[in-house]
């Protein structure tokens, strides 16, 4: 229970993004709503569909619908608006890539799948969805800006996630512990511009912010 | 089996849409095929895997390779040819979004699933193909063209025929009907530059087309 | 058994361009392990989900993220790099739709779908971490190039394979064969810049690279 509420405000974190990036692309309103469904909804519908068991949670729990039309309102009525450095976007993102690591983690490991599965569902149920949004809208995937570090807090947050499922240990509170972990540590790595090498060796200029 | 000609035909309006997006950003015949079969048969196909009973009807039934081949055969011989103002893939289009959500909604209707996900799913198969092609082509989806409305139609039509259905009332003719209300809604839109409101306030200016 | 290794060999080969792609797009390590685990294991995830028989092998078996892995060590450290004309990325490429077209079409006839679905899926799973790749990284698709002919080989070798399977001719060289052949019918278009016709009637400028 306490679990499905973490995983709505995932949802409706990630929705906010959604309709966020609708505004600065001038989608209009029913673009927004679509959008903030797509990065709310997108990585746990994928996560359903490969786990395979029946239909997934966004179309059999109409609750799941409730964050991104509240997004959708939120950003159309511009009582959230997006900074002129992009921050509340990246902070809003950030929330959803916390609480779906974990979320997304949980619900794959009580599916039956082995560990490893389970963290990597996890991983793509956190990052899938924000894949999907910034692609759709013609954009390169927040992902792969070498400015700060997007994947490797929610791959450490799936890999205590499980490690604490295997141990016995896990709990909401345990839950809620590694997400706000996952979210300062990408909080962090943005304030900081913290990167690790490029892909074809050297590294990315320290300022450089895309 | 009637409803398979319609779910045909709207696999076929997609699929020459396809084949025109591909004739104008110069991609060759293969390709004309290969985008044909995504827009004509990725919003169904997606459909029935979060349905997730058996192989999708497209890997199923040979019969559906034969609207994108015919769409592309139309489109390289210049049968059916883009018009300077690109009206001709916007009218298919609407034909496949009209079709798709009707199809879409009451193929999910007839598998179990609850009237709100049945329409969810009408609305997917609707408008993913599209989504699709356009991402595909590198382009911003026409979905989230503020001008003209898109999605409201398709949104319309899934909720007419989870209605008919639940009340008993649907039949092939009432399933016709609701595809030309949502044509017809969807081409008016586009005739008079409909718009809704922008997601971050504000509206379009009228006659901008993008 | 020796099945497996081959569609490891594939993984690893998308692997590389995704890798190396990454590389030319500036992205990081990370960014660099996640394209080559999409386009390594995208296009047989979604074969997996779409034959709808549990989770799919690259999640079960975490052998398959060896590859990926691999190929972002050997891109990092520049022991396999793009030259100027960017061959490598497209010989690895080439490599990974061969291999993939037939074990992909094996799997499929294997989970008990009929011929043309098989050998459908199998053209799915070879070209379709491809373009998840060149999508998710904001290019147009390879597939969509009109220089060198992709898609052709691909249906061949699918083509072949199923045509085998039913005979009770397929072996693990067969398979081996089949996948060389392509390999070379690609490598061959694209050193002679063969090319079909355009989607639009009309042919393409013989000597231009896209």
């Amino acid at each position: 229970m306490s679990m499905l509420i973490l995983d709505l405000l995932g949802t409706f974190f990630f929705a906010v993004s959604g309709s966020l990036l609708a505004a600065r692309k001038q989608f209009d309103v029913v673009g927004s709503l679509l959008l903030a469904s797509l990065v709310g909804l997108g990585g746990g519908v994928t996560r359903d569909v490969i786990i395979g068991e029946g239909v997934p949670n966004a179309f059999e729990q109409p609750v799941y619908l409730v964050p991104p039309v509240l997004a959708m309102l939120l950003v159309a009525t511009r009582i959230i608006h997006d900074t002129r450095l992009r921050r509340t976007l990246l902070l809003f993102d950030a929330g959803g890539l916390a609480l779906f690591c974990t979320s997304g983690t949980l619900i794959a490991y009580e599916a039956g799948l082995n560990p490893v599965a389970a963290a990597l569902l996890g991983v793509t149920s956190a990052v899938g969805g924000g894949v999907m949004r910034d692609v759709v809208a013609n954009e390169t995937p927040q992902l792969f800006n070498p400015r700060g570090v997007y994947a490797i807090p929610a791959m450490l947050g799936a890999f205590f996630t499980v490690g604490a499922l295997e141990l016995g240990w896990f709990s909401t509170w345990v839950g809620i512990g590694i997400a706000a972990a996952v979210f300062t540590l990408r909080g962090l790595s943005l304030r900081f511009g913290w990167h690790v090498p490029l892909a074809g060796g050297g590294t990315v200029r320290g300022g450089e912010a895309r």
